[in-house]
C-alpha cells in the first residue's frame, strides 16, 4: 500500500524548500515506498494573486478568482516534478481537472463529489510518482474550483481514499498536542487520537487540521498522519486513527482553548418562545456565528443564555438596542471557553465532577458548562484563563511533569462517537 | 459576426495594461460588437517562470514546462475577465483546454488538430465575452500543451476560424510595411496583403505575425487585421486578406531583408551527384538550415551553390575541413539577402529587369537570384546593404516620397499563388 505525501504552502514556499521536499519524496521513493504527492502553492503567491485581482477594478467573482488563484498549486506541483526528474525519479504532474476531482459548483469553497483517479491510478501503474495540485477541482460545467480552507488537507486524504492509501500531512508543527502550547505550557505531544477527538479538537478551534478532511479520513477509513516537513521519524508526529485497544487509557486526550467569547443571559422571557425566537432572530439577522447555547423554565419565566465571539456580541448589543428590545442581556465581559475532548469521556461524571472540583479548589469561577458526545465545554474569565488551563491540565494530566490523577472515569469504550 | 481580439504580452503587461486592455474590449461590446478575446502571459511573467524552473535541478522536460508556463495566460485571462466585470461587461476565462483546443503531444510546440468551441459557443450564445488563455492546449491524454513561437495569434486565428469571426491581432507595431522601416528609412505602412504576401514576408523574415498563423486564417478565410494595441482606428493598421479586386495595381508589395547570409558556391563536381549528395549530407549533419539552392550543369562538371546563415556556414567549413572534403568552397563573405515580395509578380520577367538594372546602374553587384510564385530574391554584400535596400525601394515606390516608376510588369491576377 501507498502513501499520500501533502506539503503545505509553508513547505514549498522557495525554491530550496521545493528542492528539499523532492529529496524527501525522492527517498521514500528510492527506498521502494509507493508514494503520490499533493502539494499547496508557494508561501505567499497566493496572497499576490490576491493583490493582482484587487486591481481589476473591484470585480471578484469567485469563478475567476478561482481560476487565478489555482495557478498557484499548478505552478507548485509543475516544478516539484522537475525536481523529482532531477534527482531521477519519474514524476507527472496534476492538476485538479487532470486528476478528476470533481467538485459542486460553489466556487471559493467548492465540495468534493467525486474522484475519477484513473489518470493517477494509471501514472502510479506506470511506476511514476503523481504529484497533484491541491485546493482545486473541477465542476460539472468545466469550471475550475478551489476547496477553500484546508482544501489542499482535504484533496489528500480523498486522494488516498480514492487510491486506498494512508495519509502523511507535512506541516510546521511536531504533531498535535494535548493544549496549543503557546497558551499551555508543557502540553503534551499526542502520537496517537482519534477521529472524533480530532474533529472535536479542530471545532474547539485547535485549528491544525480542518475538521472536513478528518471526517473525510474516517469515512473512508484513511490512515493519518501529521508531522513536521522534513521529518522523517514518524514516532514524532500524531497518527489519528480509529481507536483499539493499543490507545492509552486517558480518560481526556486534549484541552481546547478559544479566547474571546461573550456570553448572554437573559431571564424572564415569555415562556411561549416568543421572545427567544426574536433573540435569535436578530442573531440571524446579524448573520453571528452563536456557539454554547442553553436554555431553562424558571417560574419567574424562561431562561436563555448563549455564547459568541466578543466582537459579534458588540453588534448584537447595539441591534437590541435600536431594536428596543425590552429585556436587558446580562452581558458577560470576555471570556475563554476550554473544552475538555476525551473518547474516554462515555459518561461525563466523572470528567465534570473533576473538573468542577479542581477549579472551585483553585478559586476560579466557571460559567456555561455544555457537553458533546466526546467533550465538555465550560467558560472562564478571560483574566482567569491561564490559572484555569494550567489547573485542567494538571487535573487531567495534559502536561509534562503534571501528577497524575486517579482516573475516576470508567474505562474507554470503541471510538465511534 | 463578431470579431476575436488578440493581445500579446506587452499589451497585458502591469495590471494597468490589462486595465487598458479590459477599457478597449468594453467599448467594443458597449457598441454592441460581438467580441472574444485571445491574451497571452503578462509581460515577462513567462521569463519568471522559466527561471523557477532552472533552479529545479535540470529537468526540463516539455510536459512540464508546458504546464508550467501555461499558468502564464491562466492568469491574464481571468484578470482580464475580472477587469471586463468591473467594467460592467459580463465576461468568462477560458484555458486552451476549456475552450477545446485539442492539440497533438508535441510538447512546447504543438499543433492544433481540432476545437471543440461548443463551451465558447454558450457563452457567447449567453451575451458573455469568452477571455482565452493563448498560447496553449490540451493534448488527447489531457495533458496541458504549448503551441510555440507565436503560438497566441495562432490560438486567435484558430478561434477565428471556428467562430467563422474576423480577428484582429493587436501588437506593438502600428501596421506592416513594404520593409523593415529600421533598415529601410521611410518605408510605408501596407493597409492591405494578401495572406501569401504576407506568408512570403514572414517565411523571409518581416518576423511581425508567424507564418503558421498567416497560412491557418488563409485556409479558413479567416479576415486578419493587424495594428498597434489600443489604437482604435482600423485605418491604420495592416488587412491581411484574399487578394480582390480593390488592391492596389502594385507589382510589388515588399521588401524583405534578411541579413547575415552566406554563399557557398563549389565547381566542378562530379556529374553522378555523388559529390552533391555528399555536401548535402554534411549540411544535414549539422541540422543547417539552407535557404537559396541552385545547381547547373557545365561542360567543366556541375557546378552548385546555396546560402545559409554565417554562423552555419563557419560549422559546414569546420566539418569540410575534418571530413577532408575535396573541393573548396568559394566562400562568399558576409551577405544580405533581399526578397521583393508581391502577388502582382504573375511573371517576374519585368520586376527582375527593373531589379537587376536599377542595381547595376547604382553599381552594386548581385550574387544568386532565385524566385518564388511571388516573389524575387537575390543577395548582395553586406557593405551595399543600405545602398540596395534604398535603389530597391525606390525603384518599386516602397517608400515614402521615391518616385513612383512605370509599372513594367501585367496587371495583378487574383491572389491565389
Amino acid at each position: 500500500m501507498g502513501v499520500v505525501h501533502k506539503y503545505g504552502g509553508s513547505s514549498v514556499a522557495t525554491a530550496a524548500h521545493i528542492r528539499a521536499v523532492a529529496a524527501r519524496v525522492a527517498k521514500a521513493y528510492q527506498q521502494g515506498e509507493q508514494v503520490a504527492v499533493v502539494a499547496s502553492a508557494m508561501g505567499k503567491s497566493t496572497d499576490a494573486l490576491i493583490a493582482l485581482a484587487r486591481e481589476m477594478g473591484g470585480a471578484d467573482t469567485p469563478r475567476e478568482m478561482d481560476a487565478l488563484m489555482a495557478t498557484g498549486e499548478q505552478q507548485t506541483v509543475s516544478l516539484l516534478a522537475l525536481a523529482l526528474q532531477s534527482l531521477g525519479v519519474p514524476a507527472m504532474s496534476f492538476t485538479g481537472a487532470q486528476c478528476g476531482m470533481r467538485t459542486n459548483s460553489n466556487h471559493t469553497r467548492a465540495k468534493i463529489v467525486e474522484i475519477r483517479a484513473q489518470a493517477v491510478e494509471e501514472c502510479i501503474r506506470s511506476g511514476k510518482v503523481p504529484v497533484v495540485a491541491g485546493f482545486q477541482g473541477v465542476s460539472q460545467d468545466g469550471s475550475i474550483t478551489t476547496l477553500g480552507r484546508g482544501g489542499s488537507d482535504t484533496t489528500a486524504v480523498a486522494l488516498a481514499a480514492a487510491l486506498g492509501w494512508d495519509c502523511q500531512i507535512y506541516t510546521d508543527v511536531d504533531s498535535i498536542f494535548t493544549a496549543d502550547p503557546r497558551k499551555c505550557p508543557g502540553a503534551k505531544p499526542l502520537h496517537r487520537v482519534t477521529y472524533e477527538e480530532m474533529m472535536e479538537m479542530a471545532s474547539l478551534g485547535a485549528g491544525v487540521l480542518e475538521t472536513r478532511s478528518v471526517e473525510l479520513a474516517k469515512k473512508y477509513g484513511v490512515k493519518l498522519y501529521l508531522g513536521r516537513s522534513l521529518e522523517e521519524d514518524l514516532r514524532k508526529g500524531t497518527y489519528i486513527m480509529e481507536w483499539n485497544e493499543t490507545f492509552e487509557d486517558m480518560p481526556v486526550t486534549g484541552l481546547s482553548i478559544k479566547e474571546n467569547c461573550a456570553m448572554f443571559t437573559m431571564g424572564g422571557l415569555s415562556a411561549d418562545g416568543k421572545d427567544v425566537s426574536r433573540i435569535f432572530q436578530l442573531v440571524a439577522e446579524l448573520d453571528i456565528n452563536v456557539d454554547m447555547i442553553s436554555q431553562q423554565t424558571l417560574p419567574e419565566g424562561v431562561l436563555a443564555s448563549f455564547s459568541c465571539s466578543a466582537a459579534d456580541a458588540k453588534l448584537l448589543l447595539d441591534k437590541m438596542e435600536t431594536v428596543g428590545f425590552s429585556h436587558r442581556p446580562i452581558h458577560q465581559g470576555t471570556l475563554t471557553k476550554l473544552s475538555l475532548v476525551g473518547v474516554g469521556m462515555r459518561t461525563h461524571g466523572g470528567i465534570a465532577a473533576a473538573a468542577f472540583s479542581a477549579l472551585s479548589g483553585a478559586g476560579i469561577p466557571y460559567y456555561q458548562v455544555t457537553t458533546s458526545e466526546i467533550s465538555i465545554s465550560l467558560t472562564v474569565d478571560a483574566k482567569n484563563q491561564e490559572k484555569a488551563i494550567a489547573c485542567l491540565a494538571d487535573t487531567f494530566s495534559l502536561r509534562e511533569g503534571s501528577l497524575e490523577k486517579e482516573d475516576k472515569t470508567q474505562s474507554p469504550g470503541p471510538g465511534q462517537a
